[in-house]
């Protein structure tokens, strides 16, 4: 059976741009001969659509694209996915349409992402239906995990998917559906959302497996159109996956799409000279060029030398503009003005955060002066222990590395820096620092780094109690006190700004915490707690 | 039949004091001689837990807490409300336990609340139940709205709920409750959870109702205790409403808990001079004592005479520390430094920001150094249409008014003052401005509030489309011009400070809309987009 897969980046609400890609697709793959067309679930919406599922004028209107889609089917069946309300429920669906008919409906019956399980019903699940001399299974979503196309006499399964990146996931989902396929001795088409969405980043790798053995591969991050014949086809190899080229590839098409979709041109930040606005900065000039990126390098008085010149030397090596300016005036005359309530008083934390709210002011003017969209540059580390300012350095309107622990920005600074030294050697060596005191290092009062990520890692991302982790070695002091920051720390995630997800567990949809929480996880999570 | 329900205010996670109250109860409600005591849903373990009902610890520890309240349950029986994990699901149950035995779950399968949807599975439902003579339904939470319980030769219907206080809210489910037990001629009692947690209050108002005719109504918004004897109890009038006390009284408690239960005494805040910053003084002070609530004005060039004038006088009435800091040395010297960049352009929405980032940056000034916390002081009315500033007036640890339209503010305002002039009448009289500009007034860019709050509310709260509100009187360009704002300030309201929930429909956890959405809701939403 030939079948054409058409990965396609649509955007949430744009039904007439996604209706005028999908009709065109819809031809192409008339021409190229085949059988059946397969689209994404939520092609014709674009996803994540959240509150709009409940704008009974918009599911209308999904409706009426798809129904023009159909009128464009001569010749050619087509799988579509798109929102439907059906019977008082919102649904996640797919429909085919054959000979310009909509022949049926099938609807996801299985919901496991938070947002989805929101906005969407719950429908009937897995359905069936005959093209040509082929019997197939239709399947939209994470349906394709429960095994109710099972039982069928079906040749084909063909999953509509909107599938999110994170770490390691591409990887693990070819292995899922090769197994699959090997087990149930079936041809599985999957074929996934593409896109940066809000905050989500959908990475494509749309793939036909057949009993086992890969016969089509999509591209990752990337538009593609296939037509594959199932029987024809001969095995091809699993493309080769790296962790970190795939973060950066998955932070650039989030940062492009938000940027793109919603008609953005120009980014600003501060460039503090340290690795975490480095790799920001290096990713934005990727994505918008050197001519649409302005940085702000703004030293205080516990800034370092080389914190300036470090700055200064990445922006040149990109060719951006740059502006230095000191903030040591506006912050004494803060302090100054402030000497009524807080004179007389000791240098403190107090102190700190006022320079970084002065940082997240200026670059604000800079923003609200000439349009730009000002970028964060807070990692996933700083923001788990709250190692971080609230209306400061957790400002801006979209965080691209916000769901990276430190060591993995790291690990993409150093990928940044595979062909040419891109951000400088010495801010990718030096002990990470704020700046915000005489002499002051991120070691001060954070465990080093490779250490408090591995138990981030499995306190957040694994969901490990802290008597776990104790008995995997880790010293319990330094656990129940990450542990302890992370929960005292929810107040200041509320507020944070939008981040990209690139992790399995971001902070934010699912891992949230309430603000009022006397759970107290530790000495040992069962028997105690602290009132 | 005897049964007692005991209204109690929980802590979540706080499982120890959370359980002490319970057993408390029990006694007490053996020694009144009743034949079953009723908890409300969640009370072992508080409501809403969020993230922690992803803590496999954290459930076991509310079981381990739930058969320790049972070794004291002798010659009574008790229904209670705890989360529970049953076959891999997370379920929010009932437990009946009798002479010491836990007798039975009863699971939830209808989840409403969005925060619910994410934590919680649906499981079985409603359970039947032989107390003595009588045969009981239990139902939990909003499993009350099936009618499963409707076959069944039951005499008494026993729902444990954590229904949240929002507008209206009490007088309505009254009103539901009385019709279904008049109806289905059956006794319903309804045990409500009751105090603040995170964003969200509930009110108590428990109550029983017998084939129509209220027998037994708790307090709303305080703790209660209640014996009722469900056959021989006289009909008692339901408790008349009024709609702006209990949004009051909301308040109170969501803010009282708020720092009560963190540990928290001392709030500040920023006092303008207008309406907003009145009204939430008045609360803080009122729950928190004048001695604990301290307030800065912070006038600029552009703030008129009697903004401070106005602002003091109500500092004064209440007897609240306060400290007049002029902000114009800061924000000069913010301009100032920000030359190379800014310079040469003329006065736009840039220097009225900076002055708003500037005052924020001086209250969290004040807060971080002597551990006040601060309250924000924006309405739902500017949050919905974004005539605020992130990383200004956006600010705060909690909003007790962001889910108020600005005409709500001004009735909780004229309450305030229904005994003496606590609001100086110069506040409340006089024209809404943001004083970021010469003679700015909130009406040069917003609609009269009337109008405006009218058309708010159909629109978020009652979900209408642009055409349903035009055809409903409203002029076509004001709808269309708020639906578009509505959609263009979404990026603000993902980094508001946590809101109390005082509507059907915050901003937020349902009402959230995409960071990238081209769906046009006009003209007429059916037919356009502009792409």
């Amino acid at each position: 059976m030939k079948i054409a897969i058409a990965q396609q980046n649509y955007t949430v609400g744009a039904l007439k741009n996604n209706k005028f890609k999908i009709i065109e697709s819809i031809y192409r793959a008339r021409e190229a001969g085949a059988e059946l067309v397969v689209f994404p679930e939520h092609a014709v919406s674009g996803a994540n659509c959240y509150y709009l599922m409940n704008k009974s004028q918009f599911l209308e209107a999904c409706e009426v694209a798809m129904v023009e889609i159909a009128s464009h089917c001569e010749g050619i069946a087509v799988l579509l996915g798109l929102p439907v309300y059906d019977r008082n429920k919102r649904v996640s669906s797919a429909v085919l349409i054959k000979d310009r008919r909509i022949v049926k409906f099938f609807g996801k019956k299985n919901i496991s992402c938070a947002d989805e399980k929101i906005y969407y019903d719950s429908s009937t699940g897995c359905g069936f239906v005959n093209i040509g001399d082929n019997r197939l299974a239709v399947v939209v979503g994470e349906d394709i995990q429960t095994e109710e196309w099972f039982g069928d006499n079906t040749d084909v399964v063909v999953n509509l998917h909107a599938d999110r990146y994170f770490r390691r996931r591409i990887e693990t989902r070819y292995d899922h559906i090769k197994t699959a396929s090997f087990i149930h001795k079936k041809t599985f088409v999957f074929v996934n959302h593409l896109g940066g969405q809000s905050e989500t980043v959908y990475d494509g790798s749309s793939c036909v497996f057949r009993r086992g053995e890969g016969i089509a591969f999509l591209k990752s991050f990337e538009e593609d159109f296939v037509v594959v014949d199932t029987v024809a086809a001969s095995p091809v190899p699993i493309p080769p996956q790296n962790h970190t080229v795939n973060v950066y590839k998955a932070m650039k098409l989030g940062l492009h799409d938000y940027f793109e979709k919603n008609g953005f041109k120009k980014a600003c930040l501060g460039l503090s000279g340290g690795v975490d606005s480095a790799v920001v900065l290096a990713v934005a000039v990727d994505v918008l060029g050197a001519e649409n990126v302005r940085v702000l390098m703004l030293p205080s008085q516990f800034s370092s030398e080389h914190s300036v010149t470090d700055a200064v030397e990445m922006a040149e090596n990109l060719g951006v503009e740059y502006d230095v300016i000191p903030i040591t005036e506006a912050y004494n005359a803060v302090h100054e003005s402030m000497k009524p309530v807080i004179g007389g008083t000791s240098f403190d934390k107090t102190e700190e955060n006022i320079q970084a709210r002065i940082r997240c002011a200026m670059l604000m003017a800079l923003a609200n002066k000439f349009g730009y969209i000002l970028l964060n540059t807070s990692n996933k580390s700083e923001i788990a222990m709250g190692y971080t300012t609230l209306y400061g350095d957790m400002a801006g309107a979209l965080s691209i590395i916000g769901d990276l622990y430190k060591t993995e920005v790291f690990s993409v600074a150093r990928y940044i820096n595979r062909r040419i030294e891109i951000i400088p050697e010495n801010i990718i060596k030096k002990a990470p620092s704020a700046e915000l005191k005489e002499g002051q290092k991120d070691s001060d009062v954070l465990p080093p780094y490779d250490l408090l990520d591995a138990i981030l890692l499995r306190f957040v991302e694994e969901n490990h109690g802290v008597e776990e982790i104790v008995n995997a070695g880790y010293e319990y002091n330094m656990v129940s006190h990450i542990a302890e920051c992370i929960k005292e720390n929810e107040f200041k995630r509320r507020q944070l700004c939008p981040v990209l997800q690139l992790s399995s567990r971001p902070f934010g949809t699912v891992y949230k915490l309430p603000l009022i929480n006397k759970y107290i996880l530790y000495p040992y999570e069962v028997v105690s707690d602290k009132e």
